[in-house]
């Protein structure tokens, strides 16, 4: 199942709000649906939105009618503005637009046929460099995988959450791959279900061993020793090793720490933010508070209720085992640790 | 809003699966629809049970053709085995029909119209006891709520939750009335969304500010500051201050010691089963898939995935900060302090 594909010039994104029920894509013809698809949640993920806007930014600069490369470069930029707003927290949205304008700087002038073309490629590398990325953070991760284990994860962070692969269930379909004897537990993650509807699913398609339990179950679960380790994946990562991921996150985090188990995060560097001291930096997007008085569609709390409804929180380094990326894990502090990696590309 | 009443000789249940939505009772006629009442959750909260299994005890007793008084009890005991069977966790339901039953046995010999008067008007001062103890207890609660606190409360344990003003949200109602400035979070309580359906809607028509949150987001609220006390309901809790209640509960009191956020129990003493060492022998019930899987009808999770879905969990006496009882407030050690209030009756 590809989260995002092209099909005679026009960019297709997987419509995850209608998974598992119904597979449907929605095609783009020019960036603002990609915006529009990215802000409505039909595509999500960090990696995700980030490759989703790389060719959202390429497919609108195919349609400007600039012939001067400099005004070309203006509009593509007020195009990277519109679909860096559809989303604050993921870094890898703006790293992903960045990299590409960068890319299209380097060859201004020139002509915009042929920028907008290496944007394009850029776009591609962006998509292939994460897929591949994942593989290795899988290869990495499953070091830290018993023979086996029974993991807990929340939210999904697998194939529909990046190019392909996952970063989270990466590692989990790594070790499976290798041969261990994994079983995960995925947390429904409301309020949009993406453990139930998203990971469950992935899960069941690659044929491992998936148990669906509410988020509330978590506490109680790893209090009768059934659960062996935790790896989530990340939205954003300060570089101090805090980590901004979905909402409950954190809780899991105090959780594991009370329980003695290990709490893992996979993320890409394209998930680092060294830019940012610590998590305090970090922007928590706040969404509409119809996704927590309904379930699916179904209205089910009262009127005259209010709602508090953050789509992310801020583990902070100390609650975190490690950070397995694509270049290798980070151990405590990270301050370091994830210095070195950055280093070593 | 009555959680239970009788007309003209029928016993009618307020079925609590359709609200907030839909205000509707049901017609109990006999012992076996408040049976299926109490499986089927359109009655729930541990003292609410008990007194309705008390009422359709008396209820069965009144349909019985037995002349013989103790041909009669015989009877009344089947009936009271059906009713103790529909759930297995809440201690006041059999405490309420062993209350009934031992009335019942005081009178034995004796016309089994008189008898079937007798356990109704036992199970009516179940009901009239349980109201004056919530109020009671809210008294004493009251006395821990500062003057201005953001309570946190898990599932329902209000008025739906008893015969009338509530346990935990009882003590928040009489902080309230006191004039003390409280506002809560209630979480929503996956599966079945007690805390959005019913306490947010309780919190609402009494004018007191209420904030939904998913049940995820209760860490994170937490460590920003935002809740001064957790203040839940129990199911059973043993001689020792272990407490079984709605899943999840468990998580909420690790993560309120972690912040060091006081984690207050409120419970009538029929709730305390003194008979239980600790919680080790609570029987924990577990409930059908379909309510993880899905809700109201809508599926979300792909079939194939495994679902674990325990409708309660237990909290260990030392994350326990107090538990308020009709009696008064039992600090630790519960298990001298829990003896002294039933000693004191």
């Amino acid at each position: 199942m590809e989260t995002m594909r092209w099909e005679g010039g026009e960019f297709l994104i997987l419509d995850q709000t209608k998974l598992p029920g119904c597979i449907e894509y929605i095609r783009c013809r020019d960036y603002p649906e990609v915006a529009e698809a990215i802000r409505s949640l039909s595509v999500r993920g960090a990696p995700a939105i980030g490759a989703a806007a790389a060719f959202g930014l390429a497919l609108g600069a195919g349609n400007l009618k600039e012939k001067d490369s400099r005004e070309f470069l203006a509009e593509v930029e007020k195009i990277a503005a519109i679909l860096s707003s559809t989303r604050p927290t993921a870094v890898n949205l703006d790293w992903a637009l960045e990299r590409v304008i960068s890319r299209l700087k380097e060859s201004v002038p020139g002509d915009p046929g042929e920028l907008t073309g290496l944007m394009m490629r850029e776009a591609e590398s962006i998509y292939r460099e994460d897929l591949e990325g994942n593989r290795r953070m899988g290869g990495f991760g499953l070091e830290l995988i018993p023979a086996e284990a029974r993991i807990l994860t929340h939210c999904n962070a697998g194939s529909l959450a990046t190019a392909g692969y996952g970063t989270a269930l990466g590692v989990i379909r790594a070790a499976h791959g290798a041969g261990k004897k994994v079983s995960v537990y995925a947390g429904e993650t409301r309020p949009l279900l993406q453990g139930a509807r998203l990971t469950a699913w992935e899960m069941v398609r690659e044929g491992i061993p998936v148990t669906l339990i509410t988020d509330g179950m978590a506490g109680y679960l790893m209090s009768l020793g059934k659960v062996d380790l935790v790896v989530v994946g990340a939205d954003r990562v300060a570089s101090n090793g805090d980590v901004a991921n979905k909402i409950g996150t954190y809780g899991l985090a105090v959780l594991a720490r009370y329980h003695g188990i290990p709490f893992y995060v996979a993320a890409p560097l394209s998930t680092v933010d060294m830019r940012l001291e610590s998590g305090s930096g970090i922007t928590i997007e706040e969404r509409n508070p119809e996704e927590v008085t309904g379930f699916g569609g179904l209205r089910v709390a009262p009127e005259g209720a209010g709602v508090w409804n953050p789509a992310f929180d801020v583990t902070p380094a100390g609650l975190v085992s490690a950070i397995i990326t694509d270049r290798g894990v980070a151990w405590p502090p990270y301050g370091k640790s994830l210095g070195e990696l950055f280093n070593s590309l």
